[in-house]
């Protein structure tokens, strides 16, 4: 299983990812799900994929060697563009495989986010969909999830603001709402990667990667655990009309 | 869609259900999900389902008439058995909705969480699955769930311990789970019954049923959103090596 997730602010994005693959329950391994696209001073991409690793290794693989010549990815000049890029070469690549697939009961199953920003506009956050269609972050949804999203989303559905959250303070969501979902769904597991994007950078300069015992997740994940605890200490008793009070 | 769960501690029990039910998206309606079974001094059970209602409302008037009879969970000698006598119920329904569901591309869907105490026995907690058998949650998971369980989920895995928390936390943490719940999913919504049984009591005296604007929920949704902020902002920053730190 994987989890990934994009936010997108008005200050601009942050990107993180899981990185444990799986073939069945038994044969567990970590894989990088995040790629970058990169010319400095242009444009500025992050990749990440959820689904059949052989899938999404295959469309990055195409989307390289089309970037490293020059095209696609390098060459589109706007961040929609640069979605149905990614989304024709997921076409490309189900023309191949979806057959066999189906075949023998599989799902062509591959999703991608695309966060980046290309010349003069603003950030973007995609969703790019197995059928290679594309769906954009807006305003009022400013997060987009692919993979195991669900236990991660409480915490973002009540933090995230596209105008008032810090990059700093979406990192932070990044990060626990990662955390939560790696620890309710063992198929989802460290190391972490995470970059934080600011507007106007056009160069992807923070990227970090967090293993599972790095000081910095293993201090995130217990002083979380303490603030909910607090948190619920202090949230408001629920009575019970005229039944005698619980005393424990 | 559903969400439903059940907390055991060494205090007692605390059992909480959405009441939303719908057939597609529209045709949405509140239908309580929590029934009890008592002989006050002798027996307390608290039933929850999830799953289609239709299959549900069967299983639950076949287990009416047989207590209203002063058979079945009214003669019943330990929760296992209870919990046995529930899944003869789904087996019986089964062999009656099985096959005409599954002809038209239906499962055959419900699923029961069962919390209660009869007699000297501890309070014990069991989920009875599709197929009749039942699950006992432990010390090690003192927790079940059913219907949409994850956006629920995190906030539990990090606070409910068996021998730690007290039945008022429970409480608490049954509400926000349910909570975050309705948040993330709009086909899981209130009113939320809700009850606290403390060991030894065989008796159901903590009811409570909590509208949309009740006062009480209005007030715990608004402060939970508070005190995640306000936890986050002291969540230690994610800093990334060598690059400028993001001052927004």
């Amino acid at each position: 299983m994987t989890y990934c997730l994009g936010i997108v602010t008005k200050h601009g994005l942050v990107m993180a990812s899981d990185s444990r693959t799986n073939a069945g329950t038994d044969q567990a391994s970590v894989c990088r799900k995040m790629f970058t696209f990169e010319v400095p001073g242009e444009r500025a991409l992050v990749l990440l994929t959820s689904g059949s690793l052989s899938l999404s290794q295959s469309v990055v693989s195409l989307l390289q060697a089309d970037f490293d010549r020059g095209e696609g990815l390098a060459r589109v000049t706007s961040m929609y563009e640069a979605a149905r890029a990614i989304g024709a070469q997921v076409r490309k690549v189900r023309e191949v495989d979806c057959d066999p697939l189906e075949k023998d009961g599989y799902h062509f199953n591959v999703h991608f986010l695309l966060g980046g920003q290309i010349g003069e506009e603003a950030p973007q956050l995609y969703m790019i969909y197995p059928q290679g269609n594309p769906l954009r972050a807006t305003e009022e949804s400013p997060y987009l999830q692919i993979g195991e999203t669900k236990y991660g989303r409480p915490i973002l559905d009540r933090g995230i603001k596209f105008d008032t959250t810090s990059l700093e303070e979406a990192a932070k969501y990044a990060l626990i709402s990662l955390d939560s979902t790696m620890r309710s769904n063992v198929t989802v597991g460290p190391p972490i990667d995470i970059v934080a994007y600011h507007a106007g950078e056009l160069k992807i300069t923070r990227h970090r990667r967090l293993a599972e015992n790095d000081p910095h997740l293993v201090q995130t994940r217990r002083q979380w655990e303490q603030v909910l605890r607090r948190a619920i200490h202090e949230m408001p008793l629920v009575t019970f009309n005229d039944a005698p009070a619980l005393t424990v």
